[in-house]
Parts: structure tokens; sequence; C-alpha cells
């Protein structure tokens, strides 16, 4: 129980299901005078909302945040921010079929066995809908961050088999995958109608990265800056994996290879993905994750009902083919709600003072 | 700051430093009760500790804990137990050269950046000598989980290029390195010994696994039990990447393909890693990941020193060749510790309440 | 930052100014299957609310309450429960004219230095509206209370020199003040007539006690129960002192006389006020506290304004002669939240497991 | 379970037992850069020391506290400081005969209750000899603090019937009451021998002030500085009440007599006690205490033992006679700490930016 609130000095709590009237959340912790509009929400919360294109739910919802305290004459009070959503397009007759069945793969056999009772329109609290206010928060925390010289943005780099071989940030926003290699596009698109023909799902990598993070943010043992991270991401619907820089590279890698020199101009590589220690060294963060594929398919499967009888599935309703498709603003958000706990809990200690040795610049020089 | 406690309501503070008089720990919120004493922590410490073979650090160090409160007549009363480790083989010496030098991928740059100050012997806090008091704590959460049927074990899936392929639970404690796969010792040892002769360092992938864990563990957003193992996981010293389950393979998995189907005689796979929507299902909890290779090598490096000007980098002193060895006890330590925390969490919620639906068997029926 | 949070399992954190849209409030860590809907909370809510006696502030206000989330088919579900109250009576043009006005006794100066910037609408967030949402909590809390046999009443104990010398509960909810005594009501009603003449305001004394509260809810060093419901009575507004048993009575009691002695039939006094060593005993929780006189008055008073420059403020607008006479229902529903939060905590130790030893009566024997 | 930590950036986690082998702290959160030994911490600890005057207890301590990490070459590095002091005069025979008896108004009943085993030497983890690690790590705090300008001390306002009359602070540390009026010592020792000869206890009330707290330092709701200041002291041992400035007197005072007035040369009057809606105005924090009379006492009283069976306590040992005598530093420990976590939040939120209004002085003006 009450695991609803993320962060330590920036804490967001959320609430709402996915059938419910409503979704919430309380920014707590937002320094007072930054000036914020719901302008500064919704061009992300757009980003991640159901319904634009072909290759996500058809759901429609406007995903329309109002701020409903925090914020008096445009700018941020200090005080909690109040966000709301109110829940458009509910069909909740798409799930009276399936009270006392259990989905495979979804969260409705832990959920019973934790709760006893569970909401079963559309997965209730478990559905990926509460990630919209998460996106909402995130984009308050982009935005303090932004005046602080940092940048967060993320991209897919692979939809199942398909992965991206260019980083090109002028095509992420482009296309509805948010894939950064113009080239995939069309082999995604071909992929995606194939999908939805055959009533599977697929898989996705989301790759979020952190620009203009100072060093020293993040603590050295339990609530390191990466182990914040991990946890951040793993707590988005479908993440199953998290890796920062080599990550799992690291695992056939000599110290001579993964270390990351050092010379005035600048680290020479940047195997350790931005973080020591746990703790930024100012070069870029760079996290990757896994997403399964969205457990909804019309595909049917063997389960059983709550009396423990068997049954078979087959979830009609309306699901993204590939839940990683949307994800990419909500890794966003989760990487900046992070970095903006740690910015605060790093002021607490140090004040605004200069640092103590020479700040490394963080773009490796090109020729080491 | 104060980000060295671990844990909600089994909550764990460690302190000390590499080359300091003493590591330390508070274990709070242990339920009164449990029969304890110092045997109960030395063997995951004995597995832990340096200088027990040719492939790890020839530090010496007893590494015997003392428990000073928490634990009466021979049982623990509820409250705090604080446990304390003597250092003894500090050779401090050997790091006055290094005082204002930073050595690559360690945690030097980032925190005189985040502290302005350092200690430098042997990295201070910031060395992995401090996962000594994680190992005792966790071993005090083992035995408790342990009287509520759940066994957490660990083992080397992979050393550099040298995979274990076959998982023999017997074989994991009957080498140094434990590894599950007899064949891959030699292997394993002819590799440690030329890498030893070649001053570097190699990365390695751990595997922890936590059968007999009820349904219900967990919350279902942010502290996700998924989330949680994650940071836990992130957290210990060297760990670049976590995996759930079928991790990064999710990728390119279809749903069909990655969905765990379900009888009434169990589970038909395990591709979730036993955490559904954050929560644990009562299937195995399989946890993966990489370790990065020590930072400290022989093989000289590009770096700075504190005044910012460009030096070159030898590490001396005793370190392991690769720090993935010593992990396993870690990595067992730190999901104990998440189990443990989540399994009062959930008690809170419902007491100690029946199942309201049928429990699955943990282990899928042989020919499903 | 970040302090809108009360709690530790059961946590609720509120959000919303004196005159923004809404107040709100999100409950996490509701045990699921709990029957709930807005009716449980809008008793409590309707006691608290303005403008129901000429005594009170003629702000009007339904103080409706909205359930968001967290309920589903008229139970708990364990997920998060979101609460809305619309505002409806904002008259801030009463405001405009105090922007940079500094009001003696409110939160106006510390504020300022605080956040540099604060809503001056009624106080904004400093403004005892916001313990709407704490009252509609505590109402949850109240109502899960009582089904584990506790009780949570409170009365006006004193209203400025005028104090209760009789303890009727039937008598408190039958009059504007929650006075106990009937004796004293007109000589309450008279006084305040007066006082509203005057433009002047008085202090009050509220009590709360909890009836059947078990042994053994509370933390043995800082999460003290006594200490939480400290903290919990000195966060309501104008609280100024709070006293758990014999409180500043205790200063000059001597062992034998302040000791609560214990026969095989009950405890023989109620020194403790219910609390020994920081835990429940059993007996009533008896908390009394100060609340101090309503800061905006009529009378013109000596102050500054942002610039530093000496004015004289008179505070119009709608007031609370007395804030301790609308204080009953915040106080009780902190020591709600209070016994809820320990209930939980207490249980995740110990699961439903029997008392170890005899629990006496709570009611002392009537001759001992 | 898992109450032993204080604080929210500056925590304090404390363990240890009255007749345990040791006692211990860990102090996490304090900023690096702090020059810091263990003399700085030995003055208080001595202050509250047992066996100093023949009005304590004879036990014998040294309580001399090693710092076990976090300061290296004399100053703080930002890490966790581990603090340590070992028992010595541990006389458990004393206790052997309580093993299985309730002593009236001590820990026993509501430990049991809530733990079902205890430790009964002396109270175990109950007894008031865990606040000196409070009273090592206030020291911290007050060094820390000291360096921001601010000072806490405090005294003992009034021995059972005894109250000074004068707050010299030059006569506080000249007597072993910590009394401010030079003409009640007499009076107290007088009292003192009278009440030793009687085997009976007696109260007391102390009170703490903190001068030079900046204004802006406390949260809006939950957190508020005063709310944290009543749990801090509650959770004492022995306290069962707490005033903040005019505390009590307030419930009689009209709003034209509480609130202070200001004109641009400061503060006419401090009946807020330097608190302001939660936050501190710049004035004096002024905080006063109640405890209770010593349950140990040597007058026979009816009590039960853990069978429920009635029985006679008469409490031999070593015991203070008067709690409230040693409970000084104790005081000014937990308001160190307390302002230590707010200031560290407070930066937090702000950085070290100049106060966005005109400070007013703490000080009243001669004649306003």
């Amino acid at each position: 129980m009450a695991g609803n609130t993320f962060g330590t000095l920036f804490t967001v709590t959320t609430f709402g299901e996915s059938h419910g009237p409503a979704l919430g959340a309380i920014v707590d912790g937002c320094p007072p005078g930054l000036a914020l509009d719901s302008g500064d929400m919704q061009p992300d919360l757009d980003r991640r909302k159901p319904g634009t294109s072909r290759f996500t739910t058809q759901r429609r919802e406007a995903d329309e945040v109002r701020i409903l305290s925090g914020v008096f004459e445009g700018v941020t009070t200090g005080t909690p921010i109040g966000l709301l959503i109110e829940n458009q397009d509910q069909r909740s007759r798409d799930y009276a079929d399936i009270a006392d069945r259990i989905r495979p793969a979804h969260a409705d056999y832990s959920y019973m066995h934790k709760f006893g009772v569970r909401d079963y329109r559309g997965g209730g609290r478990s559905s990926a809908r509460e990630t919209a206010m998460r996106v909402a928060a995130g984009a308050i925390a982009k935005k303090f961050l932004a005046g602080q010289g940092m940048r967060i943005r993320g991209y897919l780099q692979q939809l199942g088999p398909i992965a991206a071989e260019v980083l090109d940030w002028d095509c992420v926003e482009t296309n509805p995958f948010f894939c950064p290699d113009p080239d995939k596009i069309p082999e995604m698109e071909a992929y995606m109608a194939a999908l939805n023909k055959s009533g599977d799902s697929i898989g996705a990598r989301i790759n979020v990265v952190a620009e203009g993070v100072p060093p020293g943010l993040g603590e050295p043992i339990f609530d390191r800056l990466d182990a914040d991270i991990a946890s951040a991401m793993m707590s988005i619907n479908a993440v199953k994996a998290v890796e920062i820089g080599a990550g799992f590279d690291s695992v056939v890698q000599r110290g001579s290879e993964h270390r990351d020199l050092m010379t005035p101009e600048g680290f020479l590589s940047n195997n350790a993905g931005g973080v020591l220690g746990g703790i930024s060294s100012g070069q870029d963060i760079t996290v990757s994750m896994a997403l399964k594929p969205t457990s909804s398919i019309r595909q049917p499967g063997a389960s059983i009902n709550h009396a423990g009888e068997p049954i078979e599935v087959v979830t009609t309703g309306r699901h993204d083919p590939c839940v990683g498709i949307r994800a990419t603003p909500i890794a966003e958000a989760m990487l900046a709600l992070v970095l903006m706990d740690h910015f605060l809990r790093n002021r607490a200690q140090n004040g605004d003072v200069e640092s103590p040795t020479p700040v490394l610049p963080a773009e490796a020089p090109e020729s080491p």
C-alpha cells in the first residue's frame, strides 16, 4: 500500500483508473517562481495520448490537464500543484465479460491475490493510462530543468526485430513511432500493419538521454542516480529491463575497454552512461529499456477464472499492438522526475556553491 | 544526502569507509521473536569476504559481525539491530599517492564534484566494502523469509566471454566463482589466470532467483516489486543493467510468445519473471544483472588530477580482477531485503488473511 | 517543500488554496474491501464547513466531496482514493487590497520569506480551508477503525474564559460549539455575540479522545504514538500547544501520584493518556490542545508591507471569530489518521496474532 | 517498526538498549566540509550523562563517543557518520527479578503487547539511555547551525512546585539543574533531598530557545516547523505536553492581544514563538514542555505480572528522581535536529538566494 508516490523532495502522487471519472496527481516540492500553465504540459501529453495514429489504440482521449492549485498569477507558489484529467472515452461495456476472468500476462492474477478485489474495466489501476499523470508531472520537471541547462529526450531504438541504425533527433518527432532513423519508418509501418492483421503484439526498446546534467547529482549508496533511474524506468508498465551506459555489453568488456579515460578536454568515451559511483559525471545520462509486447491480443490463450477453472481468453477492446510506441514520452518524464529530485537534494547539501574542481566538457573531443 | 537507508518498513542504514575503523549498519523493522545470532550472518559474510581465493583481492578481512542491540536471550525484540564489523587490514599507505588524482571509471570525479572532499583511501565510501553490511542485513531477511517458505539463491551466469550453460545448484557453492556449470570452471580459472597476468579486468553477469514467494507482494505503481528490485540491484557497485524475467529478450518477442499462459495446474512459462503489474505472481522471481569490469587495473590510462591537469593513472593496491565474482551473495542479500520489505508492507494491508483466489503452483507442469 | 503528505502507510496528500478552483487529496494505503462512498465523509465535512451558524464565517461552501478513484462497486480496491471538493464562494475581491500588505499573526510574512511569492487571496495555502480534505480523509480512517472497535470523538473544552465543567457526549453535537456542557452554551453564545461586536477574536481548547484502541500501537523511539499525535495536532492551523493525558499537570505531580496503577481488573487511573513508552496501553487516548485566537480581526494593528514600510492593517472579509469552534472535527480527523497509520504499521509487524499477555480493561473499575 | 529514524534530509537513526553492549547512531545527510571531531559532541554528552550530581542516577557512564565514519582529515565528507558509545556500568542483576513483572507507568505493558518479548534490563530500548545518541547527533547539528548564526539553548523552568522567576543564561550551566534563577537553586536542592528520602519522584518543565533562525524554515501543512518540534519534544522520554510561544495561554487570549504587531524596527511581541503558519518568522523559537515524574520509585504500587496476576512493585535499582533534570540537553538536541533538517529542506528549494523582502530584526525594539 501507499506506493503511489515517486520522489523524495520533488514528489508526484497519482490516482485514477483506466475507466474511472478522472486521473489526477499532486506534484509537491516544485520550487516557487517557475512560470507554469497547462500549455507547458499539453505537448507531452499529446505525444503520449492514444488515438493519434493507426498504430496505437483507437480510444479517444483529449487528455487536457487542468491545474487546480499551486500556481498563482502564472508562477508556481511552492505549494502543491494539483492536476486533473477527466476521462472521456470509457467504454466499460467492453470489459463486463471479463469480470471474473484472469487475462494472461496482465496484472489480474496478482491484483486479485493482493487486493481481493479489482476494477476489471480496462485493467483499472494497472492500465498504462495512469502514466498520463506522470507525463504531466514530468513536463513540470522538464521545464524547471531546462532553466538549469538540462534537456531530456527519448526515442524508439527498436521495434521488435527492426532496430534504428541512425540517431537523427530531427526525425524523432516526425513519425508516430518516435523512430530516429528515417530509413526504418516504412519498414515499421509495414511491420505494424501485418501485426495488426495477425492479432498479435510486439516488444520494443526505448532509449532516453539527458544532456547538460551537472556533475554531482545522486547519492553514493542506495539512492544512486542510476538506481533511482532503474526504479523509475522499471515502474513504467511493460518495462522488463533497464541499462545505463554500456549496460549488458559491460559483461564482456575488459576494464581497459570499459573505463572512460579523461583528458583536460573531456572524457574520451561514455561507457558509464554519465554515472560514476551512483553520481552524475557531467556526461550525457544514457538509459535504455525493454518493453514487453502488449498482453492484450486477439489470439486466444489458456487461462483460468477467479474460481480457478480453465478458460480461453481472447482480448477484444481497444489496445496498442506495441506499448513501446507510446512509451517514449513516459520514459522522458520519469528521467526528468529523477533528475529534478536529485537536483533539489544536491542543492540542499551544497546550496549554490561553485564546483570545487574543474568540470570537464560533456562532449568528448573529436579525436582523442 | 541521506541516501544510506534502504527499505520502507524493514530498513537497513549503513555506514563505513573502506579504510575507516569499522563498518556498521542498523536494521530496523525486524519483527520480534526471530531466533538470531551472528552465526546466522557469518556464512554469507564468508561467501562475500575477500581473500578466499586467488581470483579475488588479497586483502584479508575476517568480516566478523557483532550484534550490538535488538536481540535479547537469542531472539529479536522488534527494536533496531545494531551491527558492527571492525576493519583489520587497511593498508592506507597504498593510497597516499592518489590523494589528488582522479582514477578513471571510479567515483573520484563525481564525488569531488558532489562533496568537495573525499576519503581517497581505497575509494572510501564508494568501495564495495560497504556491501558487507548489506550481506549481514540480508542474512537476517533471508532467515525470516525462510520461515515463510521463501528461498533466495544466486549464481554467476557469465564471466566475460564464458557463459554457464547448465544450472546445477549443487555446483554453485563448490567453486570460487559461484558458477553453476561444472564444465566451465576450468575455463574460468584459466581465463582469470591470464587476466591477472595482463593487469586487466573483466565484466560478469549474475542471476538471482527467489522461490516460494507468495503472490501479492509489491505495489501497483511506483513501488512495484520489479522497480524496487531494479533499484536494489543497480545500487550494487559496478552493476550497469538489470533484467526481470525475459528482460531484453522481450523486445523481439510477440505477445503470443511472451505471455505466460495459465492452467489450473500452473503457469506454462515464466517470461514475466514472477512479477505481473509490479506484484508477485507466485512464480519464481528471476533477476539478471550486468557488472562492469573492475575499474582498478594495472594498465596505465589517461586521466586528470584535482587541478584538471593531465596525468597517467596506474592502479596498484589489491583489487578484484572481476568484481562480479564476489557479487552473488550481495545480489542475494538485496533481493532478500526487497522481499522482506514487501512482505511486511503486504501484511500491513491484509493481515494474515487467506488468499481470495486459488494460488497456482509455482512450478509449471512438465508437459503443458 | 514536499511537506503536504501525512502518514507512513496510510498517507494523505492534500492540495488546494482558499480561493483556488478546488481542494483535493489523495488517500493512499487504504486497505481494500472497505465499503465506502461520499456519504461516509459528508457528515464530518458538514460538521466542519463554514456558514452553519452565526458564530462562524459567513462564507458559504457546500463542501461536497467527490470520490474520483480507488472505489469500485462500493468498496475500496486498495488503490489510491482521489478526493475533490470544488470551491464555490470565493470572493477574491475581498483580498485585492492586501496583495502587498503583511497581516500580523498570519503566515504572510513567513510565506514571503520562504517562497518569494504568495497567493494572498484568503491566505492561499495557509488558510484553514485546506483542513476540509483532512476531515474527508479522516472520515475514511474513522470508518475503518470503527470496524476494529475504535471510536474517535472530540469537543470544545474551553472557549476563551468559559470552560466546560461537564462532559456530556450527547450534548456535543447539539450546539454549534461542540460544547459538552449544556449549562455553558448560553454563556458562550453571549460571549461570542459581544466578541463579534468588538471586532476581536478569542482562543479555545479542544479535547479529543480515542476509545477502543488496542494496546501495541506506536513505535518506541521517534515514531511514538504520542509524538505523532503531537505533530498531527500542531499541524492544525492555530494550534499552539498539545497535551497527552495529564499533560502540563505532570510538572507538579509526584511519581506516586502520576503513575497509573494496575490490577487484573484494569488500570486505576489514566494520567498517561493511553500511551506508555510511545505505545498505546489500551486505555483511552486523551489529547488536549490550545488554539490561538483568529488573526483576522477588525481592530486596526501596526504592520509592514512588502517594501518594509509601516502600515495599519484592518482585516475585513469573512472570518471565524474563534477558529477553535470549527476545529473539533479536524482534531478528530488527525487523531484518526495517526491511529490508522499505526494500526497498519503494527499489523505489518505481527500480522493478526493474538496478544501475548492479558489485555486489561480500558475502563478502570469503579472503586479501586 | 522502523521508527528509529528522525528527520528527512538530515537523519539520525539510533540503536541500543540500556544494558546492551553499546549505543550507536548513524547521522546521515550532514553537509561535507564541516570540521568535526568527538570533542564537538563530548560537552553536551557530559551535560546529559548520569552520575554527575547527587540529584541524578548514580550509574556511572563515561559516555565517550567514537566517530567511526563520515569524517576524514578532520572534516565531514558528506557520507554517513557512524557514532558509538560502549556501555560500561550495566548492573543487569538489578533487574533479574522483574523479568515477568510489569512496572506501572513504564513501557513494560505496552512493549509486551507490541512485541511479545522485551529486554527487561533497565527498560531495554525504552530507557532514556537511548537519548545519549540524540545528544551526540544534536551536537553535530548545533555546530553546523552555529556556522549559520543559530544558537539553541535550554533550561529547567520548573522543578515540581518550584518555578524559575528569572532567566539568567549565565546561571544555567553553573548548577546541576540547569536552573536559570540563582535564587531558586537552594530551594531545589532542599526539595530534591527530601524527595530522595521519601522514595518518590517529581515532574519538571523545560524550556528551549533557538536564536538567529532565519525566516522561511518549515513547510506549510503537515511538516510545519512547529509540528516537527512538537513531535521531536514529545519523542523524548517522559514528555507529556509541548507548547510553542504563548502555548496554552493562547486559549484565553484575544486576537488583539495575541497577534504580534510589526513595525519596520521589528516585531513588538512574540506570542507566536517564532513560527507563523508553520514557518519560522525570524524571531526566537520558544518551546516549553512538561516531563512527567520518574516512574521508577521506591514506594510500592499495585500492578500485574505477565500472567495477569496482581503483584506489588517496588522499583529499586538506580534512577533519576526527576528525569527532567537531565532533559535540557536532550531537548536542545532535538530542537537542533529539527532546525537542521528544515535548513537543508529550505536550501533545496531556494538555493542560497537572497530574501525577497526585508528581514525584520528578531529583537523587538525596547519601547514600541
